[in-house]
């Protein structure tokens, strides 16, 4: 495991000497991590990196190295130095499970530590989201625009550089995807490792005939031929054919598959598969893709299109407009063992932070099972049993009265003092977990082109505190 | 140095053991890396990830563990998993020089190897330019709308995890940024970190004003305020210049400068200004931050806001559209020392890719120095000193004869027989020599809104060979 403590943005280890200076590094603080919309133009995120922040946590300290280069820096003190080398995380994390669905302003993970620590941690700890929760939300877009169809990520050679690669295959496991094509993260993580040909098998041999026959030679039970290097339904569907007649069936196997990467994949794969019957070989599969996104996906299927597998790259491991823009922000000081709520005013209202130590809520409906809305409370709140007021925390006269639900909590510790209680699953559970919870969310809020919001609410005793204190700071000001 | 050998498409992996059953591994073939359009809607790209491939390259093998995983997939043969044990990269490599300034179908980097080692390199070099391209070509846009205004990247919580942040902070300096937040970076690079406070150094405190005063007894010679937390102009620029008097000057010291993060920008700089030298402050610098692109910087500095320094993160690190999207295509196989040139066609005329063993050339005026247009040649051309007829590839009746130029071969060999024979220069060198080329580049390539095109043609001779050959082909199906 490779450690990733010097992974900070200069300021958090600045501000942590001043924090140091004034004596105020072991006042007690707590964080939030959150995003403030749902990212990709999605209806929901999914949770993830949370193995990755375990893992950074675990390791992290300042080694002799670290503390030398800190040091030719000539900006930190020798007894801030010192403190560094002895430097290790004490305090307490929350955080929703890997694989949950998650919506905007939530917190998806709670510190509270000593200040210097939960300030340290602050920059590693949001890369990790920020990368991991990208991967799993563009990867199930897709799965949900597939339905049936697995679907299987390509994107090592377009992504963030290998390790960025790595996690992305990972990411897009649990979120649903069936394999991937990277061997380093399939021996890594034991995860299914998957592929076909690239064009450049088909033209560096004399003719494509020949690169199938040879293909097929040494993969006769696992051929999946690249049709579409010269011309689809002119050569490279008949010299599978031909490859399937001369070599595979005479030898007892069949043409597993064909991948079609260009063109117009909805025509290709249909007149694709008649050339394919009419050879008896209908049960060759097909393969598509070529900068495939969830709602070109949606349009191919509603086009007829046959589709047994898709492959995905781009849109997994560098999706349009990926930005999560996960924030960690100080939401409250302990100050004899009370929690003072503290705030950054915005001139954008919506950006305006809420305060305080919380916990989040999903109430289910008892009958359908469907995910009515979240809701975010202070930590020590009761949550009724039997009925419930959601208030729209931005229009307050909007409020829904929901009765016969079950409600979960959705943040679970995973370090208490520093030490790690939490059993983080395998990712296979994971990915069951996150399709199981998929299915809670209603239709809408899946729907690919502008989702319907699930609803995101405060409680009113947590409006209360941060309408008290917006007003209360603006009055000081 | 970390290994990524295993960082590979399972496909390069099959189809080298293809290659390897049917004696064609040794075959010398010709691969071209390049996009098809410059990246991120700019007039041009900037060449990077030269020194990951070198280390890439040099480091390549199978260790014991890689080749018992794959002996564990129970797809490949004893006899290729004994290839595999003694693989390493014999052949050529040329590439364009990080730093350069780059356009489209240009070949970056051109390999010419035995087929299997050419094949097996595929993805990680493709992993490496598309990230590395994407972060010097998002850097420079924003450089260059920035004008002398310094850039500070930012952006290591917003990158696509810890070694993509890293990468990127490399990448920035190399295209023009003054200095990277990322300790980690600093610490591997050594390049200059940088960075100011969090909003959590103020809410954390029980005042503004406190919070400054602990950071001015902290850091006395180097305070940057971040002055947006409650109020720019109500609280935190008076707080600013209240601890200034009270604690920085008193000390000898001044306040170096002050941060805004949020709020409109221009409005806020300018009347911070004023705040500033009615305190006889005006010598404090102003920084600005919060998701600025190229554009809005443009726009920030035509409403005449005060600029001293630009803080940037997510439009370096993980910026929209941020798809590179190099690929990397089998042009040629050697026969008889002569070459044989290859291609994939495909339905969308701009996506067929141009075969052969190619050279670029960039002619410059000789009085001005600026780039008139690139040509990319084959191998063996004469490029006539005096006089050139340039043909537009898209519409061949669009010729331009040019003469009084300077002519510069881009590609430069960098392995030989797998050895390496470059030195590739340090960060510093590449930035210098990036900001030089870009000096050469016409304004108009440099727009940053609907840049014009740099004019990439292709010699008569390639143009030529590119016909006949899909001439041939097509009459061949």
């Amino acid at each position: 495991m490779r450690n990733y403590t010097m992974m900070t943005d200069l300021y958090e280890l600045t501000m942590a000497q001043a924090y140091f200076n004034s004596n105020e590094k072991d006042k007690i603080a707590i964080f939030d991590a959150f995003f403030r919309r749902e990212p990709l133009d999605s209806g929901y995120g999914i949770m993830a990196g949370l193995d990755s922040i375990i893992n950074y946590i675990n390791n992290l300290h300042f080694n002799e190295e670290n503390i030398e280069y800190l040091r030719s820096l000539k900006i930190f003190s020798i007894d801030f130095l010192d403190y560094l080398k002895q430097f290790k995380f004490t305090g307490d994390i929350y955080a929703i499970p890997d694989g949950t669905p998650i919506f905007r302003n939530e917190p998806l993970i709670v510190v509270k530590a000593p200040l210097i620590e939960a300030q340290i941690i602050e920059t590693a700890l949001l890369s990790f989201l920020n990368a991991s929760i990208c991967y799993t939300t563009a990867t199930r877009k897709i799965v949900e625009a597939a339905g049936d169809i697995p679907v299987m990520e390509f994107g090592a050679r377009r992504a963030f550089g290998p390790d960025a690669a790595v996690e992305a295959s990972k990411c897009s496991i649990i979120a649903g995807a069936a394999g991937t094509s990277n061997v380093l993260a399939g021996e890594k993580y034991n995860i299914p490792v998957m592929g076909t040909m690239a064009h450049s098998f088909i033209t560096e041999a004399d003719s494509e005939y020949e690169a199938f026959l040879n293909y097929a030679k040494a993969f006769p039970n696992n051929c999946v031929f690249l049709v579409d290097t010269y011309d689809v339904l002119k050569s490279g569907v008949p010299n599978a054919i031909k490859v399937a007649k001369d070599y595979l069936i005479p030898n007892g196997c069949r043409l597993k598959g064909i991948r079609i990467d260009s063109g117009d994949l909805a025509y290709l794969s249909k007149e694709s598969k008649k050339l394919l019957i009419d050879a008896d070989m209908g049960d060759t599969k097909i393969c598509l893709s070529n900068g495939l996104k969830a709602d070109t996906i949606r349009s191919l299927i509603d086009q007829g299109a046959i589709i047994d597998s898709i492959g995905v790259g781009d849109n997994i491991v560098a999706p349009d407009s990926s930005r999560v823009g996960c924030v960690y922000k100080n939401v409250g000081m302990i100050s004899n063992d009370d929690v003072i709520p503290k705030i950054k005013l915005s001139g954008d209202t919506e950006k305006t932070i809420t305060p305080g130590f919380k916990k989040v809520y999903r109430f289910y409906d008892k009958n359908t099972g469907y995910a009515l809305a979240d809701l975010i409370a202070l930590h020590d709140e009761k949550i009724p049993k039997d009925e419930y007021t959601l208030i729209d925390p931005t229009d307050e006269t909007n409020q829904t009265k929901i009765t016969n639900y079950t409600v979960k909590e959705l943040l679970v510790k995973i370090f208490e003092n520093g030490k790690l209680i939490y059993n983080d699953p395998s990712i296979y559970d994971k990915k069951n977990y996150c399709a199981n919870e998929m299915k809670s969310l209603y239709p809408e809020i899946k729907r690919v082109n502008k989702p319907h919001k699930h609803y995101v609410d405060l409680s009113e005793e947590l409006l209360n505190v941060k309408k008290d204190l917006i007003k209360r700071i603006k009055n000081s000001i």
